[in-house]
């Protein structure tokens, strides 16, 4: 079986990763492995440089990305896509496709695989969140032929839109296959790391501190940058070592990039350290041990409750997402973030929860994927 | 409120026809019209002309089909349309896009204007049939904001798959209110058209006569070929005088061409007429009077239902869509297909069946959307 | 040294045959040949799957016409090759590339090329001629590093606009390297190939007969299959045998298409034989043989020149371009039309001319390029 | 006359602005100003809103740059480039577009209009520099209609590249134009604007200050790095007040980018202040009151010229390129550099040189354009 994987951004790559490792020992499986959009570029940290020192092959890097960071460029960029897609699959000739979660370009890759009758897999479908990721996670569901959701309540969904439930395998998300593979503990690594990598004053971890990861919520650049502003602010005024990490590419980025860098040129010695991307080794023993994980990102919402880490979730972008007790919900207001943050720090650490997934969801895909009898023409089932 | 409605063939125009009339009298109202594809070529019959004639403003013509007619050129062209429409709805700033069923190309215009955050309505969502146009169907209806299903069991299938009961409404075809105003027993025009437009012989209309559509089914040249090949001859050992229209562009309409190419060359005095399109003017009186529809096209389904007229529908294209009891079934299958027509001869016309619409519905879609207080953020209602 | 061959319509492949010949039987050479746009088109006869046929290793097939045929579509078309032909070369990592002549495409395929900082080799370049291909030619020349031009002249001029003198040579025609290997007495195969491909009438070659090639002239479809008409009239009137061959596609041969279909739907009974594109093996004795060769292509003043064929060259296609004694040039008009190929069949075979070169081009190049030391830096020569 | 200006970067609009000027008050010229590339994102200052700001129309704005600065990139922004305006023409419908120089999208720009049969005026042709910009000016040569050189040298190299010397208007540059107008000796404004735009140290215009823009030579990221880090330590070490200019976008941009950050992170108090982008009214006095203009920017060979300010020229991209006495060149190293800017520190301003312009070009331009007698058919003049 060709399996061809994905992947457009670095949290792509921690969700593959366990699946590169267990199809490199699988004489059944031969990787295709494709690396485009954001995960290319040298400004967010190449993942296919990155992959290649590992010894890892990357078949084809493709640049699909229109300069702009607006919902023009944005679907601009999602039609490039599915041109340079067509060309990749064309020449690769894969037996399945695998698209991850609800980024635009999955949709546009959804789309180009199914259109050229190669069988689409999807992680990740079946979840509630904010955005037009929502709609689009739920039209990938429509065109893919086997769905690799991470929980039992996104499986229940994907059955009820009409997808026949002999396709729907709720494995757990892969993502956290990687942490249950990492000794969490060792946080030298990212302490020293801090020298050579990032901007910012270099943190002390072994004492309290946050993390941070913001993205823009696909809207306007001076909404996205007053949404950093507060954030910026509630943390510089708790005074705590920070470690913040640079949002994904993505309509408004720039304004979240522009508030960062105006807020360093004013406190240019604030305990904060800035990196572009870390890799999961790095990320997650990080994550552990903070006091709390600020921002919007999904790993606050699953990695922080795997691992038991408070969660400080701001604003809409991971509204309607399953979500377990480590979480406090803010708006985008530099008292209530600061007030939440101070609650977390209250009540410290949390149980791990598994309703995301064991830690081995790579390997079951792996196993669904060898064996799966794909017929292309899909029917509703009702 | 500015309509934007996107044709991309001539079977659109009919569909948008009676939205086209009722906006021109609506004062809350201003039209947008996009013509591309297909229905801007002069081989299929171009209709942001025919508009123009008619005066009937075309706001932009998009060229998006990349030549070739595989797989992948139609992936290639549905990437090129998600480009274009970029531009043009960033030019146009429509309220709302209107998209109509199941083309690849559909797919492509949904994606762009929710991208875009324009919201979408969509025409004809909501039903089963085969090939990819299912998997393009029902995600499409996962990125519109409203939804204008034909039939109370299509609107049915949209709420299942999670679309909020309050955006559905069941309004019926808009391809049959065009049809209801006008006057069907006329077959002057059709019968003087042979001698200006089209090829072949001149085919008596006061005689009993078929009427085929025969389109490709987005596979091989060379399957197409041998597809419409057994019906070419079905047809011509039956000796009846027939009016055949030609596929609309798609995977595959090159083999569907070849046939009746290389027919008509042996053949050169078959009591056949071969059009490259019809206004529904022209066909709704020729399926009205003919003894009976043959193909795989849409309107032997539904305008013939409408209608009574007898269908003979061969192979896949239509399967799983709801149908009245007017239609017999066949596979790709000279013999079959020849004794399925005798049988409808036999029977002669069925009784008219409305499940698809009363010829009202572009009127009652146009009072939804002017009122219709649209929610970018979809959420799945489960 | 790996050299890329382009190969884009029929034309092309005559003028590449000898290289790759050449280069077959050369170790130091490694071929990497694309064929594109027209060249995969079932419609114009698919240069692809006969070069895979003849055993010849085809790399990469290339889709960038976009349908329409106005210079709408040539721009776009124009811009979607360059972004094809990126993906192409970055697979492919040719040495030199290899551009032909002067079509829209050619351009995109050199600035591409010089882009990626790949030498350009350009055949047939410092020509004059009308319509837009002679500013594409010229700017082709600013873009390449080496130019294999067709006369002495031509290389006059291409040093005569700065380019290097040590960059040109003067090399002959390629596409008469393929005519002087060939037996071109023999029309027994074109005799024979009447009966199995083409449309209309079977024509008897041993009788004199006319060949027509007619492209339009990159302008109106109205104008175009006015200016078939004219020469499809004259032909008729003169009632000889004649071998017709389609056009290129170019923004306009739909003109000349429908002219022709018209043509034969009311002379179904003209001795008249269409093809759609033919081999040089079955071409060139054709050419050989003919009483005279009408319309605008380039064989006329070439091939026929080489072969002592008698040319009526009808309007501007051609003006401008070196020539021989053969030719009778005439503008779109019927009488004039007629009247020329009367004088041409009144005066019978000239003498052959070798002006364009003396059929061993291809190894020439072959050899120049083996060793040719490319700078990617140009510098105009004052 | 509708003139279509066509701005992709922010030294574009320098170069147009008197043609604007002179348009606004003739009522026999309507202008259609599209903006793109670079010059739309906000992160190189977008000239779209500081014209729109200025109360002049900005009839489209695209993007066509595709992230990634790599040859790759920069031949699929010159692809997509060619489709985005021919949209853009199709939709304006210009009776002749303007082109400037010699930026990669600048061929896409003229190769589109000149498909589409529109005229194109080309300024700034005929010069003689390094780079693939070399080919590329004179590959637009070639495709232009009507030429405005800068320089009368430039002007004689275009008609011996075959130009009818008809077409062909020497009027000096239009950037020279802009500066005519300007109070040179206000350095207020740009003193006070540090504080509100750049990043960096404020630096005191009325010390002697130097004034830095390198570009990116079109290579590799690490060479560009190198490049920027020796001239960042020459300046350094010169211990000047330093006002330096961000490069344009351009494959390699990347590197000097990230030398300049990195620079920062370690040299946070040097007295340098880093602008993304200037208008011509604060660019000149700075240009005019500096000690020496230093990198490889064209406004160190043209306006420092025109204003009599010493240049130290790094590298090969200005190589080729006429010349003033104004100007050191010297190579990436960084006590060449250091030792040339100390010789022009000693020697003091330069007569005031011009050569490339009186001031007067705009107009002139627009008396030419207004009455000139376009034919779309080129013709070679030998």
């Amino acid at each position: 079986m060709k399996l061809c994987l994905v992947i457009t951004t670095r949290g792509n790559y921690a969700k593959v990763k366990s699946i590169i490792q267990a199809a490199e020992n699988d004489p059944d499986v031969e990787l295709q492995i494709i690396v485009g959009g954001g995960a290319i570029l040298a400004k967010y940290g190449n993942i296919a440089d990155s992959l290649t020192t590992m010894g890892v092959n990357v078949d084809r890097r493709i640049h699909f990305l229109v300069e702009g960071e607006t919902p023009v460029t944005m679907a601009k960029s999602a039609g490039l896509a599915v041109s340079e897609f067509t060309t990749a699959f064309e020449n690769l000739q894969p037996d399945v496709v695998m698209v991850i979660a609800d980024r635009f370009e999955c949709l546009s890759i959804a789309m180009t695989a199914s259109y050229m009758n190669i069988p689409v897999a999807h992680m990740e479908g079946g979840e509630v969140s904010g955005s037009i990721d929502e709609s689009i996670r739920h039209a990938i569901t429509k065109l893919s032929h086997v769905h690799f959701p991470a929980t039992q309540e996104a499986a229940d969904r994907i059955i009820r839109m009409g997808e026949a439930p002999e396709t729907v395998f709720p494995v757990g998300a892969t993502s956290l296959d990687v942490i249950a593979g990492l000794d969490l503990d060792n946080l030298q690594p990212i302490m020293e790391k801090q020298a050579s990598a990032g901007v910012g004053a270099r943190v002390d971890l072994t004492q309290p501190y946050l993390t941070v990861i913001q993205h823009p919520v696909t809207t306007e650049y001076a909404e996205n940058l007053e949404h950093v502003n507060q954030t910026l602010n509630a943390i510089h005024e708790l005074g705590m070592g920070t470690i913040w990490i640079w949002p994904n590419m993505d309509a408004g980025s720039d304004g979240i990039s522009k508030g960062i860098r105006i807020f360093r040129e004013k406190h240019v010695d604030a305990p904060m350290h800035f990196f572009k991307s870390l890799p999961i080794e790095h990320y997650a023993p990080l994550l552990k041990n903070a006091q709390a994980i600020v921002g919007n990102s999904s790993s606050g919402i699953r990695e922080a409750a795997f691992l038991g880490t408070p969660c400080v979730n701001i604003g809409s972008r991971q509204s309607g997402r399953d979500r377990s007790v480590n979480i406090i919900d803010v708006g985008y207001d530099k008292a209530e973030i600061k007030a939440a943050i101070q609650k977390q720090l209250d009540h410290g650490r949390y149980e791990e929860n598994h309703m995301w997934g064991d830690g081995k969801a790579g390997p079951k895909i792996l196993d669904v994927l060898k064996t799966f009898d794909f017929t292309i023409q899909k029917r509703i089932c009702y």
